[in-house]
């Protein structure tokens, strides 16, 4: 089954947000063996609408179109749909109820004629019942082309691509089998990596598919296998990430899609019973964000102080001001300091600091730009140090980050012998 | 002028990464009056890409493509690119010089192949020198179209973007005026402000557009006028927004497509040379992030403690362990606590506390999900307000993290008088 995504919206082309529905939907697709051959965003404009629908008309097995179903009159898309099937609009009893329940139960508003005409749907068509939102989905059938329309709002669009569309799918359409296999390994670039393992690359059987996904300080491998035989995937897909294992097995930090270094620190702070906190100043928070942002944080994660003003590395962290004075903000021993008044706030047995000059300027400190101090306090000791990691600031900031999440790993793991 | 953005990677439609590199893009191009028509995502696949070009050919001006120029075997944009335009691959001696310096001088390792082949481009091609990495950008014509392709690195992209593309194109090309006007409003939902500005919206001249740009707790209203006569259009616009304030002041905060509330709050403290830090519980840092994503921010934003544990509340923030055991930790009490706490320790005017369930599931306070308590103090006194914001997650963090500054913004404006 092969599938388009389309994203309606000028917003979009002219980069005022950035699409993120699509990629939720094509990772929904993919788990159910459905391909995503294509994404494509378009303007709020009937013909250019229309034309990409007779485009696709045929040539792919499913369409699922976001946004443009707003109550607002600059959302053309449910008209345009609607008249692609040659089909009229009706009222939804159903939809119409849930409305005015929202408007006028939860909201305490008078319900407003534009509200009412979110109820309106293609008399035709499946309606998806949102429970999030106001505006339907909508399911219609033309040739060999099913088209979905969904809101763009990202929770509504999320709630129906999990509770109608994925579940429709699988109980009404047959799927090939796709497994995917990411190795995570960081420390070595991409062109390194790829040397290391061109052999065993070479060697891969024809159905198995390798990508690169480098990111600053870290490269994911995602191996690709798609056919009609479940076993022989499997059996294939582990053999070959046997093989690639023996030969990098120094730089792989885990073997899942979410398996990124934020999880398995976390995996291993939650078995040992251990807790961090972070003290940032560069960072502005980003590596508590990091760690946050795995599930089950809480029970090893504590807090994070984020010193952007000086006062607040001696106010709050009980960093020394004779020393920043002496040091500037930018040096080993505020680090240092940082670190150790952190997880003496928070009580963990692990914290770590950050503090160095992202760019774009020099600022107070006279650091060079790109210079950056990671301290990470453990149990026994405190380990401080220094690097440059050039520019511009996101590259800077992307760079600590992962550089100080692998320094705790290590850390973790030697306390563990 | 007109462009499309096409995006290569599998990466992109399996949904394992987002595309952001589009948007940047249509945001350059749309400053300079190039309108994007389409933005595609394509897979890593030679007659994918070959297709799409073709397709692309004297349809539009101006096609850029990013993704696929890494040194690795999955990379096969370059040799596709090539091939297109009947092209041969020839060795560029400035870009090996500078891969060569990037490898041997920054990275400190001896050059491969792979490393090498980098410097490998089109022998018609102009290099778009890639200062920030080893893949430089090709800009080629064929008959009326522009293909220009850059690598998917972001902060590369971006680099050739400004550095090299924008300034070629406004060197070389014409293009016609476009203005956009953002209008940021807060506090009602869309239907609502369709409903009051429909008359207005009716009177609109041909050659503005109108759209609503929702999300929760805010609506921005974006008004786009096209022509060939600047002054006609700014003449237009100017009027157009002036009636438009009339209709609904009471819910405008600003007037500039950056002038999000956290800038105009932080241009508020900015001049009135006060400062503010952040406690939170339930936004986990959001807030702070939101203030430190405005440029100059260092200015007034002190710092942030994200207390997830409720020991940090009480060692870090002083809350009292009684009040927490007594009124749980998603209160009225604790919210006002953390605020004055945070308001201390950094020694600021404004502080901001939030501390609530955002869900899924109820957690220890019992209190239902959605319920938040959002703290503000100010230099005279502190004002709790409990909300609920219902479901999901990410809905009830994105409201409370608007209502904060929405009450912040107030607050400052009523010390002001």
């Amino acid at each position: 089954m092969k599938a388009t995504i389309v994203t309606i919206g000028d917003e979009i082309l002219i980069g005022q947000i950035v699409d993120t529905n699509s990629g939720y939907i094509a990772k929904a697709l993919d788990k159910i063996g459905v391909q995503t051959h294509e994404m494509i965003s378009i303007s709020d404009d009937k013909k250019h609408i229309v034309d990409t629908f007779e485009k696709l008309q045929n040539n792919v097995d499913l369409v699922i179109i976001t946004g443009g179903l707003g109550p607002t009159k600059d959302d053309v898309t449910k008209k345009t749909f609607c008249d692609y099937f040659d089909d009229i609009l009706i009222e939804d009893k159903v939809v119409l109820a849930h409305v005015t329940q929202l408007i006028e139960g939860i909201y305490k508003r008078p319900i407003s004629q534009v509200n009412k005409d979110q109820a309106l749907v293609p008399s035709k068509c499946t309606v998806l019942f949102n429970k999030m939102g106001t505006a339907p989905g909508m399911w219609m059938k033309k040739e060999n082309t099913v088209f979905v329309s969904l809101p763009g709002v990202p929770y509504e669009m999320k709630y129906l691509v999990d509770n109608e569309i994925v579940p429709k799918i699988v109980q009404e359409y047959e799927r090939p089998y796709i497994i995917h296999k990411t190795i995570l390994t960081y420390g070595q670039g991409e062109s390194l990596v790829a040397e290391r393992i061109e052999n065993w690359e070479n060697n891969l059987p024809e159905f198995i598919k390798l990508a690169y996904l480098p990111s600053p300080g870290r490269v994911r491998l995602r191996l690709t296998a798609r056919g009609e035989n479940q076993e022989i995937l499997e059996k294939a897909i582990q053999e070959n990430v046997e093989s690639l294992t023996k030969i990098i097995n120094d730089i792989i930090v885990g073997f899942d899609e979410n398996e990124t270094i934020e999880v398995v620190v976390g995996r291993l702070l939650a078995s040992q019973n251990k807790t961090i906190a972070t003290a940032e100043s560069c960072t502005g928070g980003k590596i508590a964000q990091m760690l946050t942002s795995v599930s089950g944080a809480s029970n090893y994660f504590r807090g994070s102080v984020v010193s952007y003003a000086t006062d607040t590395k001696i106010s709050v962290l009980g960093v020394s001001a004779d020393v920043i004075k002496e040091r500037t903000v930018v040096s080993h021993e505020v680090a240092s300091a940082m670190a150790i008044g952190v997880q003496k706030v928070m009580k963990t047995d692990y914290a770590i600091a950050t503090t160095g000059n992202a760019g774009p300027n020099k600022g107070d400190s006279n650091a060079e730009v790109g210079t950056v101090f990671i301290a990470l306090a453990t149990p026994n000791e405190i380990i401080v140090e220094e690097f440059n990691f050039g520019q511009p600031r996101e590259k800077v900031i992307d760079r600590t980050v992962n550089k100080a999440l692998e320094m705790l790993q290590k850390e973790i793991l030697k306390n563990l012998q």
